[in-house]
Order: C-alpha cells, then sequence, then structure tokens
C-alpha cells in the first residue's frame, strides 16, 4: 500500500531536478558570495543565477528588487516589521484582513504591543475581501496594507490588483503574503500593483527554510537582520547558497511547467469536489467555487472532529492536514472558517486536501473510499450525529 | 597548480560526512516536521537529532535550549534585539566592546535608532577585554551585555567566564557571539555562564546559512519572526531541515575531532607565524599571543594594501581574505584593528589568513614564499616604502 499524500502545503516534495541542483551545489563546495577571491565569485554567480530565476517567475522588473530569506515567515516578518519600524515618525496605523496566515497575525499582534494600531477588514462568504473596504480602513496615519494573495486554508485568492490601486493612490506601501500562490498560479508583480510580496520555495517544489522578498525599488524598510552588506544590503548573512540554488531551479520549472501543472490540478480540484458531494453527506466546500487556488480543497464535514480523520487516515497511509502545519500546535478553532461564517464545530471538522505532481485520480478514488469509511466511523461515535 | 584556500573564515569546506548527510536528507524528501502524520514524524525526528548534536557540543543542559536560525547573523540579531525589545520596560542600556563583529554592531546601531544607548568597553593591545571594564560600565538601565567570545579578524579569545560572573551576579542577560569559536575550541555554555550563545555551522564544516542560538531556559525574548509554533515558540518559519541535518552530523564531528583539529591548526599557526617573522620586514602579528583561536593568523604588512595583496595572491590560487567576508562590501578601515592601536595605513595593510583540516605545511611554504614575492613587488611601487 502507498502512501498517499494530500498535504503538499505542509512541503511540497522536491522534484528530482530540484534535487540534482542541490547535489551539485553541495559537492561543488562552493565559497562564501562575499569573498573577493575565485572560491567566492563562483559562489556570487551561482547566486546570481538563482536571484534572476526567482525575479523571473514574478516578473521582477530587476533582480536587484529579490532579497532571499529564510522563508515565507522571515519575509512576512521583514515586510511586515520593517515598513513598520522605518514609517514609524509618519504613522502607527496597519490595514489587513482577518483570514492572514499565523505569520501576520502574530506579526502584527506583535506590533501592537509596541503602540502600533492594527484595523483588520472582514471578507465574505466566499472568504473575499473588497477593496472598496480597504480603501474605507484607511487613515492618515496608515503606513502599511497587508494583505494575503490566496488563502492556505480555503484556497480563495484576493482581489489584490483592484487593492493595489487603491494602495498606490494613496501612497501607501502595501505587502502582498503570496506564499501559497508563487510558483502554482502566475503572479505579476508589476501588474500587482503591490511593493512588497512574500514568497517561499517549498510551495513549488522548492526546499523548505528558504524564500524571497520581493521589495519594490524605493519602498522604505528597516532590515530585520543588521550586519553585513549581503542581499543589496537589505538582509544581513551569509546566505544559504544550497536552498538558494534549490529555489532557483524550482522556480524555473515553476515557470516553464505552470500551464500544464495547473489544469492537472484543476482536474484532479474538479473530480475530488464532486466525489466529496456525491459521497459524504452533510459537508461544506470552502472557499470561493472559482477564485480559488487550483491544488487546494477544504471541506467541513459536520459533527466529527478534524483531527482524527487525519489520525485515522494516516493509519491507511493517506496524509491529509486540518490546517496549515505551522498552527499544528494550537488547538484553536480556525479564524478563516470563523471568519467565512463556519461554526466552532463545523470549524473543527474540516479537511486541507492539498495536492500536486505526483497525485493521480486513483489516489482521490482511494483517499475517497476510505474516507467514506472514517466518516461513518467517527460519526457513528459522535454525539451530535443524529441520522 | 591547485588552489590553496587560507580563507577558511568566509565558509569552511563541507566535510565529506556532513555532505553525505545532506545528500541523504535531499533524496528521503522529508515533509515537515510540524505536521501530524507519518512524514511530518520522519521530519521530526532527524530535526530531533540535529538539535540534540548540537546541544551536546556546547554543552546545552537541555536540547530545548537550542534554536535553529538561518546563521550567526540571525542568531545574534535575534538575541540582542530579542532581548532589547522584550526588557524596554526595565531599561534601555547595552554593554558591549569595541571589537564585535559587523552583525553585532550593526544590531546595535539599529537599536540606538530607538532609543537604546550603547557603552563600547575599549580591548588592550592584544585584543583583550577587561572584565572590570564590563562591571564598571553596568548601570541600573543596563539590560543586556553582549561581548563575543573570539574576535573574527584577530582571533582574541575573551575572558567570557568572568564576564559572566558579573553578569549573574547583577542577573543582566549576556549574550556572547561565539560564532568563530563554536566547534573551533571547546565552548561549554554551563561553564561560560551565558544566556544566548550564537553559533554557525559554516565555521565548523557545515554549510552557510544555518545557525543556532542557544537560549537558557527563563532568559527574556522576543521572537524575531513571529507566525507558527515551531522552535519551541521561539522562531516561526518551517525549518530549513535539509541544512540543519548539516550542522547536525558536522557538530557531532567537530566534538568527535575537537583535539587532533586543534593540534593540527596550532602547528600550522606556529609554522605560519614563525615565517613570516622571518620572510617579511616589517610587520605586526595581531591579537593575543596565547590567548586566541588556533586556526587564523591576523598579520598587517606595512606600507601596502591588503587588498592587492588578495588579488595578486588570487592570480596564484591562494585565497586569503583582509577581514571578514561580510564587510567586505565595506571600504573603511576595520575597527578592530584601529582598536587595538594600529594606525589607518597599517590597517589596511592586514591579511587574515585562516585555514583547517585539508590544510597543509606545503601549503603555507607555497603562501610565503608568493607573499615574500607580492610584498616586495607592492611595496616597490609603494609611496609610502623607502628602504
Amino acid at each position: 500500500m502507498n502512501m498517499i499524500n494530500l498535504d503538499y502545503l505542509s512541503a511540497n516534495p522536491l522534484l528530482p531536478e530540484v534535487q540534482e541542483s542541490m547535489i551539485r551545489a553541495i559537492q561543488s563546495n562552493y565559497g562564501n558570495p562575499s569573498s573577493p577571491h575565485q572560491l567566492g565569485d563562483k559562489a556570487a554567480e551561482a547566486l546570481s543565477q538563482a536571484r534572476d530565476s526567482v525575479a523571473r517567475l514574478i516578473n521582477s522588473p530587476s533582480p536587484q528588487e529579490i532579497v532571499f530569506t529564510s522563508g515565507g515567515t522571515e519575509s512576512i516578518n521583514q515586510a511586515i516589521k520593517g515598513v513598520a519600524l522605518a514609517t514609524s515618525k509618519k504613522g502607527n496605523h496597519i490595514v489587513t484582513s482577518n483570514i492572514e496566515h499565523n505569520a501576520v497575525l502574530r506579526t502584527l499582534r506583535r506590533l501592537r504591543m509596541m503602540d502600533y494600531k492594527v484595523t483588520s477588514v472582514p471578507v465574505d462568504p466566499n472568504g473575499r475581501i473588497d477593496p472598496a473596504a480597504v480603501e474605507r480602513a484607511l487613515t492618515d496615519q496608515t503606513i502599511l496594507v497587508s494583505i494575503m494573495h490566496s488563502n492556505n486554508e480555503i484556497g480563495t485568492i484576493q482581489p489584490i490588483e483592484e487593492i493595489g490601486r487603491v494602495t498606490r493612490a494613496r501612497k501607501i506601501p502595501f505587502h502582498c503574503d503570496a506564499v501559497t500562490s508563487v510558483g502554482v498560479i502566475p503572479i505579476d508583480v508589476q501588474k500587482l500593483g503591490v511593493d512588497l510580496l512574500s514568497f517561499s520555495a517549498n510551495q513549488f517544489y522548492g526546499p523548505s527554510g528558504v524564500g524571497s522578498l520581493y521589495i519594490r525599488s524605493g519602498t522604505p524598510l528597516w532590515p530585520l537582520l543588521d550586519g553585513g552588506v549581503q542581499e543589496n544590503n537589505k538582509r544581513a548573512g551569509t546566505e544559504n547558497l544550497i536552498g538558494i540554488i534549490g529555489m532557483g531551479a524550482a522556480a524555473e520549472l515553476a515557470l516553464r511547467d505552470m500551464e500544464p501543472r495547473i489544469s492537472h490540478c484543476l482536474q484532479l480540484k474538479k473530480k475530488l469536489v464532486q466525489g466529496l458531494k456525491d459521497q459524504i453527506e452533510e459537508i461544506f466546500i470552502n472557499g470561493h467555487p472559482d477564485l480559488s487556488l487550483p491544488n487546494l480543497v477544504s471541506v467541513s464535514i459536520r459533527y466529527i472532529e478534524g483531527e482524527g480523520i487525519v489520525l485515522m487516515l494516516d493509519e491507511e497511509k493517506i496524509l491529509v492536514s486540518t490546517r496549515s502545519a505551522c498552527a499544528a500546535g494550537a488547538l484553536q478553532a480556525s479564524h478563516v472558517l470563523l471568519a467565512i461564517g463556519r461554526d466552532f464545530a463545523d470549524a473543527q471538522g474540516t479537511l486541507v486536501i492539498t495536492f500536486g505532481l505526483e497525485t493521480t485520480g486513483a489516489d482521490l478514488d482511494r483517499f475517497l473510499q476510505v474516507l467514506k469509511t472514517v466518516v461513518r466511523t467517527l460519526r457513528e461515535m459522535s454525539p451530535l450525529y443524529k441520522k
């Protein structure tokens, strides 16, 4: 019985080409890109190639606007804290949504401890933000808007371009957490009109622990990491060159193969949603029916707990998640599901099913078959469930 | 003609065993350590093993006190900014030395922009700090002392244990930047009495872009990266597991082989210092003659510029550095050399020669021979030099 991975969101498997690029990097034993000698030159060239690939993936006008980080969380912390600290003389107000990832929420909670004020714009039942609501939330103290591109729990894609028009008209820096979008669906920073965009290699078959922050030239920002002059003086510290090379290789492939990857996922998604609706009673499919990620399905299964389902599926070698792995330690109902109107009990019975290149229709058939049994078993034990 | 690497400080070469551990990690395609299923369990176990190895290297009483970071710079920023922000209600004064690494200096400069005050304790001509001077610098506003374990430009080792006694008596958190010491010479956090200790894998034949921060339990600290609950809730973000596994393997070997590595380096150092004194006139050997790193020699060669020497040696495939690669972009005289009493011109003529496992006596012979010619050529062109 093979393992079926329906938790791509936690960490994509590394593609063979990405593995090879990283193994080559390990074996070439590059030096430090900052060293003014031969070993340094080779390292600097490898770094520069990876930066070019990543810049192309998001259509950044210049590779100099790409800063490599230790992942999406660092990018997000850097963007939000960096702007807040650099512009504290101008104001102390930040606008966000009520369905952001913990990396945004907790960064903003930290800033509130430093006397910043935060306004959270709500979402509609599909999880969409109204750009007009963002505009209404702005004050003359607003120094930053931070809205995610797509949601990591329900997949809904936000009207970033429209929000970008609002922030540009008001000359307010706009950060977009695009961790679950970059490398999955087309992202063009020039079209989106964002000033900062956070993303991470492990969402497009690259390694974990490496990401990037796009910083539009001229955006006010204090570095989170002070020290050496690496990364165009925006992020000190000797680079994780092996990881960065892996990210560069993954970015090349994501750009090249984006269209076939999306159609593959959309087919799977359609099959999965239909299968869930056909085979399991009393469920909700969460997120916008069309404006959403092709590789994610969120389903709330009434009367039972998601954690129980995950454990029982794990025994059948099927991996799914109840929500992002980052929040796995926190046993609270998902703020995202509550924001779109699920009640506490239904939020607890929610699975986030994410898939990708290696997923097949047969995997989904088996998943649906096992899920049906698991749900029946759990519902029979549930005091909430009455036939 | 083989390349001779005398710039180990910029980045140690990866040991074969470390390479193998990282390649195995890449090929096993671990999941996310936070996922509550089989792939996550395997990843969490690998993470935990690496943490144990790193904890043993510095004799940390518990692996829970080790936080993995993206390298020495992040560890240092996390330690200093983390304590400063967490204790800002208590005071705003920080004590440091005037020979710290840029990661410490610039982090403190950043905090001064946020109304913190910094006192820099001077060093003697050997680069040593007087623990009594640290004690005199403390005020009732002092919230942190940050002193490096060994200096990255001159190798001098500081009396950390004595300073630790001072800070413990006053209950002031003590951070030690031990990047150039950990894995090179014995470090025992329990003996040193530090509360925070920063270090990095690429100083002991592990990968660049991964490091650790030792945090004594109970030390007040705000995370630099807010978000998920990784790293015992002290550092959010999906882990760079491949790099961390490499660091764990490197830590195991560093602990096992520390004694023979030190004797190998000490032999080379003795030979190199003697050779420099015998073969080149008008030089200074910088740093403490005994209390210093075994793998580093700093030499100021009068009347010429270090940058010129580095470039000419590079043409002969010999790699050396004028100072830490992190400062390579900054064309100022080294603050460390000025602090120990070198004048501006001599500071500019300084080489930092670092070596290690693969360095041989024959490498040093060839280096000395080429250096002699290079120095003669450059001095003949120098307006400062009169025979």
